[in-house]
Parts: C-alpha cells; sequence; structure tokens
C-alpha cells in the first residue's frame, strides 16, 4: 500500500514486517473449501475460479446485490486497462517539471468520464490540484485523496520501458502491468474510477456522494497541498465527509493485508556548515594543510550532530523535541503484540538485512519502536572530496541530510524549532537548518467508522487484516486528521504492486494466486467498500 | 614551488602564506640602481634588461667565469621551449593509467640527450621509475629527484587546451606556456635539462657528478617510489651524494622566495563505517522510517569521528598520536618569528577567505601551528543520499575522507596503528582504516650545505629567501632524509609558475617583471646552482 506514500518508499518494511506467506496447508485447505462451496465465512469474496470468472461470496453485511456490478466490471475489464495504460504513458513528475499541467488535464478528464459532475483545477505556488465533487443524492459522502505525479525514472534500470505500460507475465504473480505509477498511485486510482464506471454501467446509483482532492506534489513531500485542501470551497465540502481515503493496492505478495491507523509525521532537512555562516574557517576549499591554524566547517558539522542524539546513535538528544510524543496506549501495545505474532521477525530481518534491532529488542519492542519512537536520522553526509581516494582539501562546507519522524502529538513546526534552539545552545547556530519537506503526524481511532467499513470489508473477503496503530513511514493525511477537520483517513484496496520509486515497478492485473486480487478484484473491492461506507454506522 | 609536492597542491599556502608584493617605491629604487650599475649586492644576478638579455652580477662567490654559458642558454633558448613543449604533449597520469610507458621513455630519452651515461627503467608494483647517472669525474655528487607524471584535466576549465602547451600572453607575467605540467614539475625540470645542455654547448664539464631518481606516481602518493630509492645499486649511489633536490620554480609572483627546511609527512585514509563490519544496523540502504529500530552505520561514523579531535575540532584526540612529535626549537620559533615580519598577514586571511586563525591566534602563532602542530582533518564526507533535496533512507555505509599531517619524530606506521588502537579502545574498532596514501615527515637541517649553497644563490642573486622550518604540504623526501641515506633534501630553482592540479596551469617563458626569472633565467639559476655546490665546503 504505501507505495501511495511520499516518505515510505517500502511499504512492508515501514508497516513493520512482512506476513507469514500462506503456507501449502492453508492454501489447500482453503482450495477444498472453496470446491465445497462451504465455510462461507473463510472464503475470499473475489475468489478466481479456474477460468478468471469472479466467483461471488454471497454473505454481504448488506442486502444489495453487487453481482451485475461485478459482471459489468469483467466486461469492462479491457476498457479499464486500457484507462491505466493511456494514464501510464502520460508521465507527470515534478521534480522535473514534466508534463504536469498534461497530466493534470487527464485525470480531471477521467474524474469527469467517471460521474464527477464539478471538477475544478486548484492553482498552488507549485503544481496544481484538483478539486471534485459527485453528488449522488446520497445520505452519506466519502472523501478521496488522488496524486496524479509519479516519481523520477532512470529508464536504463527498467527491463520494459517506464512509460510503455506494457503487459509482461510476471513469474508467481500472473499478469501485470510494468510502469512508472503502476502501483503507486495510477493502479489503484484506475480501480477506483473503474468501479464508478461499473456502477454506473450496470444501471446503479452510486451509494455514495464523492469528494475527491488530488495533488500532482507528493511525491516531492506534498509542499503546497494545504493550500488545495485550505480553500474554503475544499473544506466546506470535505466537512460533510465521513472519511478520507485514498485508494491502494494494500495486499502483500501472499495476499495479507496490513492496516494501520495513521502515520508518523517528518520533518527532512539539510544541516549546512559553512564558513561563510560561521564565520571561522575557510570561506573556499584550501590546502588541507591549512587546517593546522584553521577551524573546519566539517569538524563543527561532525560536533553538532554529535549532540543530536545519544552515544549509541538511537535516541533523539535533541531538547524538547520529543517533549510532545504520546507513549503507545495499552490498546496499541496490545495490537503490536497480535501483530508481532502473525509476523516472521526472521523474514523481516533477512529483506532488512539485518542482525539486530537496536539495543538487541525483541521483535515486539522492534515494532512498538518502530511505531512509537521519533527518530533523528542520517540520509546522508556529503562535504568536501567525494570522489574515489583522496584529495587534501579542508573543505569549507558540509551538509548533513536528515530526516526525523514525529509521533503525536509532536508537530513538523515545533520538532524543527526544537532542533534550532538546540543548535544555538550547543555553540552550533551559524549551522543553517534548511528544511526540504515535512508535515505532522497522522492519526485515525480504531474505531472510526471508516476503519470499521474497511476492516468489514477485508474479513467477508476472508482477510484478516494485521491492524497496526501507525505506520513508520509518512503520509500528509494531517491536512484531514488534523484540525479543523478532524476526519478519519486512511488508504483502502485489494490488489498488490511493487516498485513503487524503483525499476520495474508493477500492478497485477490478472492474478495467478487465488489469495492476491488482479484488477477486477481490485475494482470489485471498491464497489463493495462503496457500499458497506453506506451502510456503515 | 610546491606544485611538485602531491599534497600541496597551492604552495604559497602550504609555506605559510603570501609574501609582501613589490611596492612600486622598491621597484622604482631597484631600476634606478640597476640603470646606475651601483649596487651590485642587491641586484639580481639574472635581470633582465630592456632587450631581453641576462645581465650578469659579476659578484660570485667562485671564480668560474659562467657568462660563456648564460649565452649559450640564450643561443638555445628555442631548443629549450621545444622541449618543454614536447614533454608537456605526452600525458603521463598515473591515476588513469594514461601515457605512461611513454612518458617514462620520453624522459629517459631526455637524460640520456642531456649527457647522463647510464639511464635505467626501475620496474616496480606500480609504474616504472627511472635511475639515471652522469659521472662528471668531479669530486661531489649531486642527487636529483624528478618526477614524470602529471596530475589529471578536465579540458573544459582550460582557456589553452591542457596538452597544448601554447605559448600565451599572460598580464603581469609576460609570455608563459600553459599545460598541464607546466610548472609541476616539467617547466622547472626542463629548465635542468637545459643547464645541462648549455653546460656542455659551452664546451665547459659539468662541476659535480649527478645521480638521478624519477617517478611516475608522484601524483598518487608515490605508493612504490620506496621501491626505487631502496634498489641496492640505487642506495649505493646515492649514498655518494651531498644531497639531493628537486628543480621547482621556488619565485612568488612578486619574486619573492620561500625555503622550507622539510616537510609533514603524511597519512590519507578512509574511515568506512557499514553494517556489514559492524554487524549492526543494515547491509543495503532500507527506507528510513527503519532508524527508529535499526542502528545507523552514519551516526556510528559520526560518532567515531568526534572522538578523533578536541571539543573545538582543532586538536588531534587519537591517544598516542602525537607523542613522538617533537615541539618546535627555540631555532625554529625565530626563524618562524623572522618570517611573520616579513609576511603579510591580510594578504594570506584574504587569500585563504579567511577572518581568523584557530583560538583567534596571532599571525606568528599561526605560522607556528602550521609549521608544529599535527592535524586530523577532514577532506570528505560521503555517506547515503548526497544528490539535491533529501531522500528517506537509512544508508548502510558512510565514509569520511582524512588526513592526518606529522611532523617529526612522528611516523606514517605509527600514526595508523595510533589511529586504529583509538578507534577499538572507544568501540569503532568495526570501522575500517584504508590507507590510501602517505609517508613520514621529512627535514633537512639548516645548516646542510646543500641549504647553504641555494641560500648562497639565491642571495647573490639579490633575493633574501624567506626561511621556515617545514612545509605543511608533504612530499615523498623521506626516502632521501630518513635512514639510512640521511640525506639533505629540498627544493631548488628560480622562476615562476601556478595553477599546479588546477586550469590553466602555467610556466613563466619571457618574463615582464624583472623580479621574477622566465626560463632562461630558471636555466641560469641551475647553472649557478651546480657550481655553488662543486664550491660549497
Amino acid at each position: 500500500m504505501a507505495n501511495d506514500f511520499q516518505y515510505n518508499d517500502d511499504d512492508s518494511k515501514a508497516c513493520g514486517g512482512y506476513l507469514p506467506s500462506t503456507s501449502p496447508l492453508d492454501r489447500r485447505s482453503f482450495l477444498a473449501g472453496a470446491a465445497a462451496g462451504a465455510a462461507a465465512l473463510a472464503l475470499p469474496r473475489w475468489a478466481v475460479a479456474a477460468e478468471g470468472l469472479l466467483a461471488p461470496n454471497p454473505s454481504a453485511a448488506f442486502d444489495d446485490d453487487l453481482s451485475p456490478i461485478r459482471s459489468e466490471i469483467m466486461r469492462r475489464h479491457d476498457e479499464t486497462i486500457k484507462r491505466l495504460q493511456t494514464w501510464i504513458r502520460q508521465p507527470s513528475i515534478a521534480a522535473e517539471y514534466r508534463g504536469m499541467n498534461e497530466g493534470c488535464e487527464l485525470t480531471m478528464q477521467m474524474l469527469r468520464e467517471a460521474g464527477f459532475q464539478q471538477v475544478t483545477k486548484v492553482p498552488t505556488d507549485g503544481q496544481p490540484g484538483i478539486f471534485a465533487t459527485l453528488d449522488a443524492g446520497a445520505p452519506k459522502t466519502l472523501g478521496l485523496y488522488f496524486m496524479y505525479d509519479v516519481k523520477q525514472v532512470d529508464p536504463s534500470e527498467w527491463s520494459s520501458p517506464p512509460w510503455d505500460a506494457a503487459l509482461v507475465d510476471k513469474s508467481g504473480f500472473g499478469k501485470v502491468v510494468i510502469g512508472r505509477g503502476a502501483v503507486n498511485q495510477k493502479g489503484p486510482e484506475a480501480a477506483f474510477i473503474a468501479a464508478l464506471h461499473a456502477i454506473r454501467g450496470s444501471g446503479r446509483k452510486l451509494p455514495v456522494n464523492l469528494i475527491l482532492v488530488a495533488e500532482g506534489e507528493e511525491e516531492i513531500g506534498s509542499p503546497h497541498f494545504p493550500q488545495i485542501v485550505r480553500k474554503p470551497e475544499v473544506q466546506q465540502a470535505l466537512r460533510r465527509c465521513f472519511g478520507i481515503f485514498m485508494p491502494s493496492a494494500t495486499q502483500a505478495g501472499d495476499g495479507q493485508v496490513t492496516m494501520t491507523l495513521g502515520a508518523k509525521g517528518v520533518v527532512e532537512l539539510e544541516l549546512v556548515s559553512s564558513g561563510e555562516k560561521w564565520g571561522r574557517g575557510p570561506r573556499t576549499d584550501v590546502h588541507s594543510s591549512n587546517k593546522a591554524r584553521l577551524d573546519s566547517p566539517a569538524w563543527h558539522l561532525v560536533q553538532a550532530l554529535n549532540t543530536l542524539v545519544s552515544a549509541d546513535g538511537n535516541d533523539p538528544a535533541i531538547e524538547g523535541f520529543a517533549s510532545r510524543a504520546r507513549p503507545l496506549s495499552p490498546a496499541e501495545k496490545s495490537m503490536i503484540a497480535t501483530a508481532a505474532q502473525r509476523m516472521h521477525e526472521d523474514a523481516v530481518k533477512r529483506s532488512l538485512g539485518v542482525e539486530h534491532w537496536v539495543h538487541d529488542a525483541s521483535f515486539q519492542e522492534s515494532l512498538e519502536m518502530l511505531m512509537g519512537r521519533p527518530t533523528v536520522n542520517i540520509e546522508g553526509l556529503v562535504g568536501g572530496y567525494t570522489g574515489p581516494g583522496g584529495k587534501t582539501i579542508l573543505p569549507h562546507r558540509a551538509v548533513a541530510k536528515i530526516d526525523m519522524r514525529l509521533v503525536p502529538d509532536m508537530t513538523a513546526a515545533e520538532a524543527l524549532a526544537a532542533l534550532k534552539a538546540h543548535l544555538a545552545k550547543h555553540g552550533f547556530g551559524d549551522i543553517e537548518v534548511n528544511m526540504t519537506g515535512g508535515y505532522d503526524p497522522t492519526s485515525t481511532p480504531a474505531d472510526a467508522s471508516l476503519i470499521r467499513a474497511q476492516t468489514a470489508v477485508y474479513k467477508r473477503g476472508g482477510i484478516d487484516p494485521v491492524l497496526l496503530p501507525r505506520n513508520a513511514g509518512s503520509w500528509p493525511g494531517y491536512v484531514f486528521t488534523g484540525e479543523p477537520l478532524k476526519l478519519p483517513a486512511g488508504h483502502f484496496g485489494l490488489g498488490h504492486g511493487s516498485g513503487a520509486h524503483a525499476p520495474d515497478e508493477y500492478y497485477v492485473i490478472e492474478s495467478s494466486n487465488p489469495k492476491v486480487q488482479g484488477m477486477d478484484g481490485a475494482v470489485f473491492s471498491f464497489v463493495e467498500y462503496l457500499f458497506e461506507v453506506a451502510h456503515t454506522a
């Protein structure tokens, strides 16, 4: 899922780790059950039968018969794939100012065709956003968060060109579409749009009204997203919402789903130590022999950095930084304990390439730290000579790229202020603190009706989602969950993909694993979700 | 001068700073004196008369009449320039394995043509060196150190292509040759070779025998130079030497000469902190959210670095590192005090782009630190994401590029061992210490006859050289000054050039400043030097 997170390019890791894959026994039992038509509650509602049709699970929590919509999804299969391919073939990369207006216009056109009556481009100080509404005359209104931008690519790293959106057989998964944005986020968003087409195409009325906000700068840290969401007409529309969600491919490769009740906040920044600002040491790189008589901005940076964390490098030591950090509640700890039981520590460690958690903590403790601890991390160090071998210079400038992760009730602004005050207090007030992105933590109560509706849909589909209090990655949900809207917010959607921010990003179109949904299953999960939301108290 | 130092790409800085430039009054007085033919001792022996001829200063310390040789130098002017151009047009770059054998062969051919009877290529584990001897049947033997390699170039940065060796008018200097190696070191070396041609061409016998060792890896830290110098036949030959010197363009832009009685040693190394070696933290870059539960090799490096210096970043704090550092003697301090009087602190600070010395020291103290203090310097920091903006990773590896400067009686091997022991003792034994180059300090007594001969030649030429106890940069003179040879060693030669290791490296061919020697003056300075050495007790 969290391939939709700017600050989280590998969701399975940010969520805490990989879930156990289906054991042969589990799968055999499941197939036996499916063949017998029994144990309906354990059956995925969207199980794929041998001929590739969706096998409906009759035990819906509501009375609507969704099978005509399901048929319509299948009828429109090719149209849906084609729409996704068209979208992928339009690159929109904010970091490169590439195809932004085209991507915005194309997205707006797709929303209009899907039934949104009002679709408005929202100018910002950066790339434009979109505000769209679909009034179905329904009692309930659901919010939607879309992004139309994608991450940069290095085409030489791809086995299939990133803008071809080719359909390829991928071992263990079936037919997938390969392309930048396939899973992050055009695939799941296209599946949601297809759900609207299918509902309308089958002659049904949409069970909820929709309010949609979209941005084109998700991949650069959503710097202007508040300008979109905080427009009065957008705020007014969002206030009516039951909650807001982003379409996502939440299934891991084994079909398992992890739900998170929020995300950490983040501040990304550069610490820049320079002779210019310091007034000591050189203002240009000079011969290194001068170290004997000149102060070194690089040593100055090292010494400033050293004050930011504990002696083992693990605990933030910035005064006041975490003073508003809320400890994990007993309920959150219990949620993590349950999740830890269902996860495989060995697989997680293997995938991360690690042997030890900090302080040699247990797996459960590692998850508690992942969800509950603020962090100060070095993303990168760059200063002076960085090529092969050495070069005898005393550099006039050195930079540390830092990210700080925040838990409720910390805020990005307060974290930044604490850092600046700390540096000043310790004699490093000359070091520049240049924030490049970030935002507050986001949090949604476990008992929010949005979360209950999502859980209900997953469970009826035979999936018992792992529930975690927080994603250790970050997304700009604070604009919804914070003041003044205080909306529940999260991600939803079946389906699977991977490779966000990486080469060969893919999204499964036709799944070869009965536990993993392909495109049609993903589309149907959104249909179910909309009807579930309409019926949730 | 010290463009010939691998570890010293701007000699004027490494030597302590710029000397006062000639004031208009000084110059006017000088010209008046010259016109009157008076004040002979204050007259440069090689003053250039209006018609470009060398005006001899008659007050030689020995009886030889060198004027026929001077005439021969002028007669061979074009031949000398052409030889230098041919040499520059043959790039030899050890770091790029470019033109090494060709450069070695060309140098050997030039030595043979200059009268060396025996010229041998000396294979090493790296690039070949040269051992050459010229037996003049003289009582005294002088050693010579040559390099035939040059630094890399980025041709796009040059106003005249680096391998064209074009003759260009340079404002304030006259006609210069521009090309890589022009001053570092082919220009001065070619001037020395021209001196041999001129002596022979004028029918004179060389007043000293010569032993020459050359290397092709000076610009990569002379890693195999000991393999050349320590060959038994080379050692045996060098043992006969009075001392050893490298031809150099020791004049600053204003004509002043600075002499140094040795140089600091140096160790260049990389400190590499990695999850692989540490056994903690990741073995590949992982999503930065994992900092909450994973150790960070980048923080580990920062914390290790922090232990290497004092709290202000200025004093080495590596246990045992400087225990054999010899404090400056009263004589050395006095030498520095005299030099400080003759130097312009403001100009030095301006050229370095600095406002303060460490601890706000005085200029004299800054020079004492420059010559007398061992250093631990950060040349570069590189780890994780180093591009524009940020990238949310927890890097598995971070590197600090360090140089450590050593004073007598420290050694490179002991300094390296002290660093490793220190890291291990402080819990950083996993951090790799990869030495990439370096060698011991080198030192020559002020009263060595080699130094006395050099000083005598300069003074007779009207130049009162600034004498400093040590160059803060480094050169591999330790192979000569250390055990078992214990030879005096240094640099000598009039002439001026600059831009070693930088674009538009140049060497003055025909000087427009009477205080700065052009090529012919440089050649004649070597002639004088050879006769002076022959007469020095």
